[in-house]
């Protein structure tokens, strides 16, 4: 049979996410970002449209790269204001029974203790339906927010990860016993001391001596999603992700790096199939070709040239507002940006692209790719992303809120469905057992198995 | 007129919160606390008898000083487990419209620029109903989650929050100009970032350098709440708190202390008044007087002594393990220990208390007293405590929940309006609006207004 389409919507509790400019379309609502009753109609209309789960993307810091300063980012919103993301979460859960929620937390800035807590707690009050996108930043400005001068060295960023790791491993998965918790009223226990243990560490970066303070949750560890594309990044995946989340325009870039993780996770003793990969795409459906054509080209009315530029740049640490629009993007290079550049400039291996082109490209969809016309055609578009990268599903972002996410739910699963390669009903269970099956918490070889207890 | 009765419900985000023990009754839903569903009932129950707020307690950390270990407080769920609680609100805000939510965080183990991120982002989402509990800790046990040995000395403590203090503000109220968000589609420009700067801070315990990543939210700086009865926790009210919570056992120990606080305030240019006053209270209300003293002997059936004295030694620091029950607690001392212990010992300076009857005096809404019988007695104790101590209002804790939240809202409130001694409807606007009139952002002579730009 062939592979299930998994989708998830991309988010970001902010103006402009990876559509800068369209915040300013007449139907778009991205000004109600910052109230509850927006997300708390988005999510139903996912859940409508089963999506697997809404991924929040989150950044600490300012895109003050592109200009030498946050100008451009605050007059184009590209990512500023930015609010916290986990606070969105339960209001979308009390008004969901299924959807998933995959959320960006940056662990250089969080003390371990603390968002271990945070994370038990959505996972109880989701009944175990949320996810961490792990994630080590990329903005020195987020340093500045921390008291530093800039942000750890790259390779180092993920050193600290695999510390962090580990004390969150310890106390979601080894600090309670499964069968700590009695909750016996007539015995007037309610958890049994000796099944609770503290969790201790004293790694380079982090030290640890001390009880988890949330009882055991439905998945302990949540799902663990991760985007690095790194190689650092990408051996990190491989050792801890359930979920890749990969951003390039073209097939030929996602390709490879899917065939990479996969291998490095069969190394780990990983079933390479066990780690889902989800490719940023946006999808403009409409009845027919011609009618999603106009609405893309409605849409390019709106896109914002400098607040792409500003994205690119916050992503690759390149100033692109010191390039001429027409030089060749290969021509700029720096350690810092390679990757980000060369997501694009690899699309098409025997094309050149200016810094305009690049910043048009992004400017809709960001590094992704963006599928348009009718379900049956972008349905088509999905089925050979899927069959000849061996993606598993894919990240939808937004170009018009929530319009883009209420068509695809609406027009494009259903198309979707007839071709069965989409669910028609959610799986029980928590998010972990909807994308997997089996039981709601890791398993052996994967390592954070390793830290369970008893 | 007599002064307006203020209520906030006490509640915490954990199974045993002031009546340890109480969790075993056949009624009690404590059990819940970690589903949405119960929270938003208790939301809906609170904004229907027009409670002010909802007031979070927050422990991070165990109640390890009884016995020198975890093993009392896990078997009697003594504040462990204890569940994030920020993370309750969203949910809670979406089904109500007026309530306010108090939240207890330490400030002690959280990076300051997240958390003006956290809060600003629920101010955001409440509408303005959020308020901030400020709090440094006091169980050494939350400090080895931080990897430290032990927690910083009490009046450091004091020092770091002050530090603390200017960096939030920096953030939260000169970070953004009122005029800084235009969301002027037509211009192209969201924020005008002339009018939006850095926040820097190079104290003592916090740099910083960075843009507070909000845009301005209702309230800008929450509600603040504050609860230290030290002389160091009391000059920090009287600078900073805009309402402050104080737990005793009777009106001679609480009115001293609330013209403490109130002196403090004026000395420093502040309206005393406009520091508001709660008094931790228990209050237990039947149809008759003899309806009422039956249900607090069926409760006291389910008293938790060595809850009690888990969480009394939490409190002060001494280990009342080690003591005779019978034995007179003034001979109980400790610096660390004293004001606490004191806050009972001084009920009556006439009696001398054993260290059972503490405990048996906290096994049942802490420290505070309980106020038991038919709606017009327990209104005429409030009233008493009201005219008596000159506090403004009670921070009520339940007994069994919620049972004693929803006969406070449906029996007691009736009551005191029928007196013209509580609000029959909430005033419009911020919670900040609802508590003191005028304007939903603070006003000099609050320190906070000294931090606003333009």
């Amino acid at each position: 049979m062939a592979k299930e389409i998994r989708l998830n919507a991309f988010e970001m509790n902010c103006v402009a996410h990876q559509s800068p400019g369209l915040w300013r379309h007449p139907r778009d609502r991205s000004g109600e970002y910052k109230r509850l009753p927006y997300w708390i109609e988005l999510a139903r209309t996912l859940e409508r449209g089963l999506f697997d789960g809404l991924f929040l993307a989150d950044v600490l810091g300012v895109y003050d790269v592109f200009g030498g300063d946050a100008r451009a980012a605050l007059t184009h919103a590209a990512q500023i204001p930015v609010n916290d993301p986990l606070l969105l979460v339960p209001a979308m859960a009390a008004a969901t029974r299924h959807l998933g929620f995959g959320v960006t937390v940056n662990l250089s800035y969080e003390p371990p203790y603390n968002f271990a807590r945070r994370m038990s707690t959505l996972d109880h009050l989701t009944d175990g339906r949320i996810g961490w996108n792990i994630v080590t930043g990329y903005l020195d400005s987020a340093a500045r927010g921390a008291g530093r001068d800039k942000q750890v060295a790259h390779d180092d960023r993920y050193a600290i990860a695999e510390d962090f790791m580990a004390v969150v491993y310890k106390l979601w998965e080894g600090s309670w016993a499964d069968d700590a918790v009695r909750a016996d009223a007539a015995a007037g226990v309610f958890a049994d001391p000796d099944r609770v243990r503290k969790a201790v560490h004293d790694g380079y970066h982090f030290r640890l001596d001390a009880l988890h303070l949330s009882e055991p949750s439905p998945q302990r560890t949540p799902v663990l999603y991760q985007a690095g594309s790194s190689p650092a990044g990408r051996l990190f995946a491989a050792r801890h992700a359930e979920g890749v989340f990969l951003s390039g325009p073209s097939k030929s870039v996602i390709a490879p790096r899917v065939a990479a993780i996969r291998a490095n996770a069969a190394k780990l003793g990983r079933d390479p199939k066990s780690v889902l990969m989800f490719a940023l795409a946006t999808a403009i459906v409409g009845a027919s070709d011609a009618e999603a054509q106009a609405k893309l080209a409605d849409y390019g009315r709106y896109a914002d040239l400098e607040g792409a530029l500003t994205l690119l740049s916050g992503w690759t640490g390149v100033d692109l507002s010191k390039f001429d629009l027409n030089q060749v993007v290969q021509h700029v290079e720096s350690d810092a940006g390679r990757s980000a550049l060369e997501n694009i400039t690899r699309a098409d291996p025997d094309r050149s692209w200016t810094v305009r082109q690049a910043a048009e490209h992004v400017a809709i969809g960001g590094i992704g790719p963006v599928f348009v016309g009718s379900p049956a055609t972008v349905a088509d578009r999905l089925e050979e992303w899927i069959d000849e990268t061996d993606v598993d599903g894919f990240n939808l972002a937004f170009a018009v809120r929530p319009e883009t996410f209420t068509e695809v739910a609406d027009l494009l699963v259903p198309e979707l469905q007839r071709r069965g390669r989409y669910k028609t009903a959610y799986r029980e269970g928590t998010l972990r057992e909807k994308l997997f099956g089996g039981a709601p918490r890791l398993k052996a070889p994967h390592v954070a198995a390793s830290y369970r207890w008893g």
